[in-house]
């Protein structure tokens, strides 16, 4: 397991060598990470409702992301996996226009605050991209449909083949052409702090995929319940620290209760082709 | 297909013969349908959120319901499946203390407003209940916890056997002892008014036990996609509009769909009776 990693991003002089031993650690690259001086990381504080599933901004400091100027290795731009982290879509843009060549696959993550400043420059980076990961409320303003079958209808017209809508606790929806998958989200004994989820089911996501190095759409059904799979775990302590304990064997034996959890053996009567 | 059915209820003077004689085209029993000929039938009016998921009541008139008596037919009170419907607690146990045995399941569909007004009157009927049919705000409501594993058990403890945890568009739960299935809703093209949506889900539910007679884990599963099935097409029309027209070549072809939504083959690595 494992696949090689470079992540491209910025910090600031907060970031302590701790947090890049801990990345070198599980083999990922740091060196595209940049590091600003005279600045601080970029800090978010909100606060979560009752339902956990919606959440008020409190504070947001850009920081050292405010100028940022992504600026990828030599030996990372053959990279066919991509990962673009939820930021400006200018600077989406400017990742893949570094690239020599269109990688295998591009998967985008975004957010309401990009679909009202900056619509044009997140229309232009999605005909680029070939999976959007969103929530279903971003998917309906993204598309201004209500059903989420015609919203991802709607986004994979904008140019993006594959539609994620993510909805938190309750589970996540893949959108292909006329294809659509459900991976549920498990219920948990106890959710600490839902911050992150959506980044490690997107990690878990691409992670799947680039180390088993098939894109098809059944593939990406199981990248679906691996990344659901990993975010389960995230949000069961604070920040990192659960994930940073997960062993392989914890990730199977949940993985099993993923199964379990929607498997029904009903059965179909004059079952044909044309069902 | 179809089984003998009653509706004890009441009704006002607006309830004209048509919905009796739609009710007995489908074999349903209504002589326990009692008429209140001075009274208007119950009437209930909302708004629907943006997001179909979430309602405010703008006109609750109980009329006929003010001051309901239930009465059970002799031939009636045999009848090996109860669903009580969402109502006070007190006529609730009314029901079940007409019936000279405990049926083979009772199950019952409460609210919200029933914990807040009376509360004692539903922990006694609840001790006499089978299964329990609420939505997750009020499942955590009546646990007072909020993750759902824990408000199920707490509710198995106040001397329910099973929890169903109805969420809507995102689909159902159910819960029995350590056991967890969930029914995902299915993405709809268009949901036009899911007003009756939760009602159907429910007689879809004890509808489809009732004709398999069995009352096993396994096959409350099958009941609670079967419920969900029924439900999705509730929601497309008004009232019980498309409900009427949907045929059993409609509903097997959704099942497939339904089947095919949460489908993946996903390898699990060193399973064992453990996991």
């Amino acid at each position: 397991m494992g696949v090689p990693t470079s992540i491209i991003s910025v910090v600031g002089n907060d970031f302590t060598p701790s947090y890049f031993e801990m990345l070198n650690k599980y083999q990922v690259k740091t060196s595209g990470i940049q590091i600003e001086k005279n600045s601080k990381t970029f800090f978010w504080k909100g606060k979560y409702h009752t339902d956990l599933n919606t959440r008020d901004t409190l504070v947001t400091d850009l920081n050292a992301l405010a100028n940022f100027q992504p600026i990828i290795d030599e030996e990372d731009k053959e990279s066919p996996f991509l990962m673009l982290g939820n930021l400006h879509p200018k600077i989406q843009m400017q990742v893949i226009e570094q690239l020599p060549k269109r990688p295998k696959l591009v998967v985008l993550d975004t957010m309401n605050y990009w679909m009202e400043h900056t619509w044009k420059e997140l229309m232009e980076v999605l005909k680029k991209v070939d999976v959007i990961t969103i929530n279903d409320s971003e998917a309906r303003q993204l598309s201004k449909e209500y059903s989420l079958v015609k919203a991802a209808r709607k986004i994979q017209e904008m140019g993006v083949k594959y539609v994620v809508i993510k909805k938190g606790e309750h589970g996540a929806l893949l959108f292909h052409k006329k294809k659509v998958f459900f991976a549920p989200a498990l219920p948990l004994e106890d959710v600490f702090d839902p911050t992150g989820a959506g980044d490690t089911f997107a990690g878990g996501f691409i992670g799947y995929l680039a180390n088993t190095q098939d894109i098809s759409f059944e593939n990406m059904k199981r990248a679906l319940v691996f990344g659901s799979n990993l975010a389960s775990f995230c949000v069961e302590k604070f920040g990192i620290e659960r994930l940073e304990s997960v062993t392989q064997e914890e990730l199977q034996k949940r993985l099993f209760q993923f199964k379990q959890l929607t498997l029904f053996d009903i059965e179909l009567k004059n079952s044909n082709k044309n069902l």
